[in-house]
């Protein structure tokens, strides 16, 4: 068995700026991530949990930011998140029919932990993202129930696994198998070192258009594969955490830059593929309940942003190969089967 | 009794406008709404449905759009209405917590319908709106369930009611019951005649705020009724429907005139209230599987635009406060009440 | 001749909140308004600058945001506004086909002082906002040049003239005259008093659609008034100043609110009409260049934004009423006359 | 002297779809494209003006859209375009500084051919784009005139010059010489062929961030240029054309995948950089004069959409190389020089 399961381990890297300690989105101080997988048969579905910090996330809010780079997508919460610039919730990702039980589910668990909303304060915003495993899930069985995502939100820790598991489990890729992929990157500014975090839920692209570290490999893999060859169909959600101070006009600035990492893999930005990143900033703590009116933020001026640009592309281009070569070999609905890139790869490089 | 329950019952109107036979959204042919509604103590809640077209939506699409004027709010569905210009199923409107169930029965709903969907061809993009009716519903015990969704959509007709019925039974609005109210205006463009509907959700603005026909009657209002002043939480739903044949683009444009009749009321679009337009065009239809390639859409020149701007300014205006006068005075969570302006209106005009 | 020129001299005001000492916008701290008038037979038409600061606003830049309500116009300078969420320049307003000449010389004058500019640091963005004075001013013949230009920048000052002045020279609104009008409103946070001024450029709605306070009084003055019934063109730029600390995100927020005193009025966001905010906060000064790469930076809590939402809605009306009662009447090209609403008012109210 | 001026000179290529018989952007019938070069000492700047159609574009519009990628720009025109969802004038570029110069002299030109714009119906709005090219040319001798705006507009033809002339005569290109470059492809959607062009105006990008077709080149460039090391400022702007028949919104779309070819050159979108793309489609005409108020337009279904994205992205890379391999090593203000990649490729692939 291949125990080589990130791009690192082959000795290979994506561009020049250093990692974090664990090269995930988990490098960002108090970012939890958890799974709920269900790989059984046609059952090849999930949910992945982003825990933005360890506290009361309603009562201490984040400087949230979202962006559409592709909008065939139903992702549930960013009209809210673009108009207050604060997310309240922990992120859910699952497979798009499920967006309606983990809408709810999230509604039912930040009611729990929050006995002010609904009664002495508004409601709360829930954040969903998905993408459509229906090549080997059976997505018509709304397998994902409210335990499913109670599990992922309860089971997040700061390690957690990459590839077909949670939300990731069904998920297809370049015609690969792929799912959840991390990295991370830090940068100094003025002697301070910060940290940026992407997590990727990978289901886009046709294998012919694969591009691996500037290498056309999906041309090579296409003979060794047998795989169809499709549109590009399918989605890619791109999570960004980052303990940079940044107003959510500047972390929607960072977003935008997830798509350098996503193009230079090989994606056109499909039609049928909805591209969406959300992301937050964990330097300043936006509190649900007014006190004094005014809040004093730090903000990082304009003119030291584009490490964080560069930060991003980097690690989301480094999540997604790393979605890719932890996914394992695949078999679901119909006997429908997607190949881990992992089981090619050495013949490759 | 008060028999009275629109604007026009009382030799009044909104605009010099004409109105189409039925005075709602369901002037536009193959428009239909269905409501069911929770009234029981402490559950004052519900859902509204609204079906664009008697066929298979999802098959035969409507040109859409989206208007977020305040987005402190859940809606569901507007990213993809956004990225492709075009509605594919029914609009559901329901209480803030309920948006999950909504979705994930939707969803349902178009599966059952749609064999295709998850097998042959991709997923489906569900559409729900809310307004949050704390004051008068014990919304966190998460009355509305897959059942109530269904026998809205089921039971949808060219008649239906206003006032505190469907997603409209908990709301409040100026202070005052508020819920479902509908109008619709006809124009003439070369002689040829249109129709355009609103359907608004209210649930926003203080009493003292409440502009009657250009009349500040909230003031005269507050000391007649019992009524906690407030801050202007809450949010308005308008859904608009038209057989004028317009882009997407034009459609938006003609959305972000509702803005114009909400202001008139007395609206000053609070940071707490989620305004949200969606609409749909009955003009052209968009079919899901593509035939030749090309389309030939009929659309209207944008120097003939204005007619539709006034009627969606004028139609917003009548349908909110047709949805004040059609509601009845409502008793609550906790022995919240409502109290409904057609009990006062004849005291003051 | 009638002395009255602004609403409140006629015991009239708009709304609850107090305004600043002038009722203009130059209430807000440091903000400057200066005019050229170029009225002579067909020529008739001008500049307007506003002032941020009297420091050196490139080098000291303010937080800046823009909002369309209606984008049939020429204005310049938004993309970077957005981008980045300042100005660095002072406005300027002016006649459509002046744009170009307004930019070039605002470049101009930019660069003169400011050394570094296109040297060791790169460019700038000039703002210019612009309204169509066609029926009085032959438009054509660009009679606007670099020293009109200069001379509205260094004549700026905090008493400034509203009505047919400036850029407002040749403007039509309600098809009466138009031009520049003003107001400004006081509101208190946590004991703190914040200012909010409105400057606006008029030149849009049908006569019959005119709104005083309320009252139709269009339709009483069309019998009154030898003015042709026309089409809503034209157009109406807003800017907004404030002391209150907002970020680039709830400024815009703040713009957007606008709307509300324009539809007050009578306008319903006509399609020809390029309907345009610009605004900025004196609150927090981001210079040019970065020093510590971090910043703090005051923030308002969004909870309580509504004051300054209810301050633009009241003022914006106010100043369009201003524009109005203060402009005077004007024969222009070809003999076209624009009546002033202040020789009929007394008879109406 | 190296006559090999553009990629597939040397036999390469960009992707795999089919280039138009000019492989420029002239390949779209009716487009046409003339230079003013100013090229002396300190002065290396100039205006390149696109024409849509040979007729009189004000009066039969075409349907046009724009993205921006990063709004550090000054581009003029975008917000009537974003609105209306046409272009009515030839679309400028040049140097930032002469902005206003190339609109002013580009409203004159307009209203000599259009004698019922500013009488009869309103006005006309410019389209400019702008980089900015300080490091070659003294950008704050203002050295563009209205003069060479008209011989720009004037000498377009379908064939036109690429590399350092027009607006590009002083850009810089990842630390190399950069200016205008062209590509084109074709495609066919049930059996009709379709045309897309690109031209480009590149001014951005760092040496060490160079990818020619998947390679890092720029890294092998540094130790035989001698180049100062510099962020990623300047800009690119991007300009599209094509003969497909696509709504505004779907033009958009295919606008948004610039920056597919764009990130594939090593572009990061530094926050310096102004990347817009301004697009438009010669498939519809929409008269100015709203005649029967409904019009048949032509439009392509969203699941045929695919071929388009890929044809931007691969026609836009190829663009920019092309301006990259025809652009000339030129000496400019201070003595400052920009080498031309043509004179290293070879001795680099």
């Amino acid at each position: 068995m291949n125990l080589k399961k990130r791009l690192r381990d082959y000795g290979l890297k994506v561009g020049k700026m250093s990692t974090g300690p664990k090269n995930t989105i988990t490098d960002v101080k108090g970012v939890m991530v958890g799974h709920t997988t269900l790989s059984n048969n046609s059952v090849q579905t999930g949910v992945t949990a982003i825990i933005p910090h360890t506290g009361n996330i309603f009562l201490e809010k984040y400087i949230g930011a979202t962006h559409v780079i592709n909008g065939f997508g139903k992702t549930i919460g960013t009209i809210q998140i673009d108009e207050l610039g604060t997310i309240e919730t922990p992120i859910l990702l699952t497979n798009t029919l499920s967006i309606g039980t983990c809408a709810d589910s999230l509604l039912k668990y930040m009611i729990d932990s929050n006995k002010e909303i609904g009664r002495i304060t508004g409601t709360v915003n829930p954040i969903v993202c998905e993408c459509n495993d229906m090549f080997l899930n059976d997505i018509r069985s709304f397998s994902v129930t409210n335990e499913h995502v109670l599990d992922a939100l309860q089971n997040a820790s700061e390690t957690f696994e990459e590839g077909s598991v949670g939300a990731g489990t069904g998920m297809r890729c370049f015609g690969l198998k792929g799912g959840i992929g991390s990295s991370s990157r830090t940068f100094e500014i003025h002697s301070n070192t910060y940290t940026l975090g992407v997590l990727v839920l990978t289901n886009y692209g046709k294998l012919s258009d694969f591009t691996f570290l500037g290498t056309p490999l999906g041309e090579r893999l296409m003979p060794l594969i047998p795989s169809k060859v499709e549109s590009d169909k399918g989605s890619i959600i791109m999570v960004v955490a980052t303990d940079l101070p940044v107003s959510d006009r500047q972390l929607k600035r960072i977003l935008k830059r997830t798509s350098v990492g996503l193009s230079k893999t090989g994606s056109f930005i499909g039609n049928g593929s909805g591209d969406i990143a959300i992301g937050f900033s964990t330097a300043n703590t936006i509190p649900h309940f007014s006190k004094s009116g005014l809040q004093a933020l730090s903000q990082l001026h304009e003119d030291e942003i584009d490490q964080s640009f560069i930060a991003v592309a980097e690690a989301t281009e480094e999540a997604i190969l790393n979605s890719l070569l932890s996914a394992n070999t695949t078999i679901g609905r119909d006997g429908n089967t997607l190949y881990s890139l992992r089981d090619y790869i050495d013949q490759l490089i």
